[in-house]
């Protein structure tokens, strides 16, 4: 399994800059002030080039939810109990969850992956069984789980990925649900961004001061214990990360290695994100980072990788919520860039 | 006129704020943390309050796009020449403008208003006919208008307004389309807020540094000239504002004496929506201010009438391009207090 990921990552190219030129040209001769619909621009010009065209199309749309449980969750780092896991893909699966209403809202579709829920589902259609193991061990008192399992986390996400483009997807989201999974991607970020956990650490779903200040002091511990296998990115993945984690840096290497764009969603998935940039220089071009989490320490992380969100709206749930409103502005930016007129079509005189 | 307009004035009712505890308690009972999505809860919230009730509904939208030409352009205050006006509505009514493909994306209509473009155009149904006079004066000379035109450009708006709502429509919002118009806007700024011309003085369509300082004293002069008539809003709104502005101002105050929220667009919009709201101190109930412009001294205006706009996108275009964007986040918001499953439905496992 390990020479198929080796495989994934070198087979991610860089995108081709050479197509900027005729991009540019079509934005600016749109019919409005060259640069005046701003970040619309952007997207619309990042997007065309990680899907390789100066034709880009945006027609479906797919928020991959990755859920999965946490043996840290046993030290009581979440105000919700670990059960609300299974209770809440059984809720996505009866579509009254969040990501449900938001992904109708934007037309997208929705898959929900099992990939480490302690319990068993029956099937569902809605409902992609792909349980590497029921939830990861607590990492604040040994790793996660096996790299051999990592690996196979990451799998699953690169071949959902790649799936979705040979069903003719356009653009995919990250999203997640497992209870206390703001601890390991805590833990993640200050390795792999050099950061001081205090800076970074939040209230997740939303404990209070004690309960904060014994959350980050599990994150030190796990970093501690997990002191002598924190060499390489799936080193870190493996011992203070989750499978949900996993599941999402796969899903990004995957869709980078077939040319198709991501949108993240918040702080659980920049930490897959995160750790998808670690594994590949150039996977960055591929990623649209949809919102400034409300998560404590999202801010400084997403400057540190020099990525600025597209939508700053105080949501701090995750599930892919923030994908999906962000989805709607960059199927805008490719419509803005696809349907309006230029000025020469539409006869309207250009600037003195 | 002015018994009509005085009698919208006095039918712009407060908010029943009584209803925001049985909004919360719904809120809070979703299957989510409670506050985690944000600030989409809180537009669910302000939605509805608006709308007066608990169970809101948000179906059919409208963008109203304004168009009129100013007199002061004839001063070099714009990168565009004036003719770029009614090419542009032609470009809006042969569906090619940015506006046209935001308001298709958010599942919004488009009503086209010729409120003051000097120009005669055929009929057209996306066009509706309603000119006060072909353009307003140059302000560096006089006044843009007389005070009836004044109240007849105002009291379109109410009656766009109030007539959407007689067609079922849930959400409105503002757009403009008026070569050389953020000179207007921003003399009415200054006066109405207060605020130093060369603090909130921006490009517009993209002049350069020269024009710029150009464009300054263009503004100062205005503001001198009329200085014997500044005295109510609708004065200084005759005398420095513009056909466009006051329709969008009117509209605003239409929509508000019917219950019905509005979507202000960018800096221009801003103009009207800031005119409204010192004509009636309970308007910004009815008010979502969609984007932060780039237009140099949004934010200072936004800062100044403590409105947080939803999207930052560095937008400058207007049209209603940041409105309909913004809408497509309302009707999220409204859809996620509406469709979501609550804890007791779903069965899932509240805070500990």
């Amino acid at each position: 399994m390990y020479e198929e990921f080796q495989s994934i990552l070198s087979g991610i190219g860089p995108v081709d800059n050479a197509l900027t030129g005729e991009i540019q040209a079509h934005l600016d001769d749109l019919t409005k002030p060259q640069g005046s619909l701003g970040r619309l621009e952007e997207v619309a010009m990042k997007f065309a080039v990680a899907a390789g065209t100066s034709r880009p199309v945006l027609e479906k749309k797919k928020v991959f939810c990755f859920a999965a449980d946490h043996g840290v969750a046993e030290e009581g780092v979440s105000a919700f109990p670990a059960e609300v896991t299974p209770q809440m893909v059984y809720n996505m699966l009866n579509g009254g969850a969040a990501i449900n209403v938001l992904t109708r809202h934007a037309g997208a579709d929705l898959d929900v992956v099992d990939i480490g829920v302690n319990h068993d589902f029956p099937d569902h259609p809605g409902l992609r069984q792909r349980k590497v193991r029921k939830a990861s061990s607590n990492i604040a008192k040994g790793p996660a789980m096996s790299l051999d399992e990592t690996l196979q986390a990451v799998m699953i996400g690169v071949s959902l990925a790649r799936e979705a483009h040979a069903d003719g997807y356009h653009l995919l989201a990250t999203g997640e649900m497992g209870i206390a999974n703001t601890t390991p991607a805590t833990a993640l970020f200050a390795v792999l961004l050099d950061l001081p956990v205090e800076s970074i650490t939040g209230r997740g779903t939303g404990i209070d001061n004690e309960k904060l200040d014994h959350k980050i002091s599990v994150i030190k511990r796990a970093i501690e214990v997990n002191g002598n296998n924190l060499a390489t990115p799936l080193d870190v993945l493996s011992s203070i990360g989750g499978l949900e984690i996993a599941g999402i840096c796969g899903l990004i290497l995957g869709a980078a290695s077939v040319g198709m764009p991501v949108v993240v969603d918040g702080f659980i998935s920049s930490a897959g994100a995160v750790t998808a940039m670690k594994l590949s220089c150039k996977v960055s071009d591929y990623l649209f980072f949809s919102h400034l989490s409300n998560e404590q320490g999202h801010k400084r992380i997403m400057s540190k990788i020099g990525a600025r969100p597209i939508l700053d709206l105080d949501l701090r749930l995750g599930e892919g919520t923030g994908a999906a409103l962000a989805m709607q502005v960059i199927e805008g930016a490719v419509k803005i860039y696809n349907e309006m007129a230029t000025f020469s079509s539409a006869r309207v005189s250009e600037k003195q």
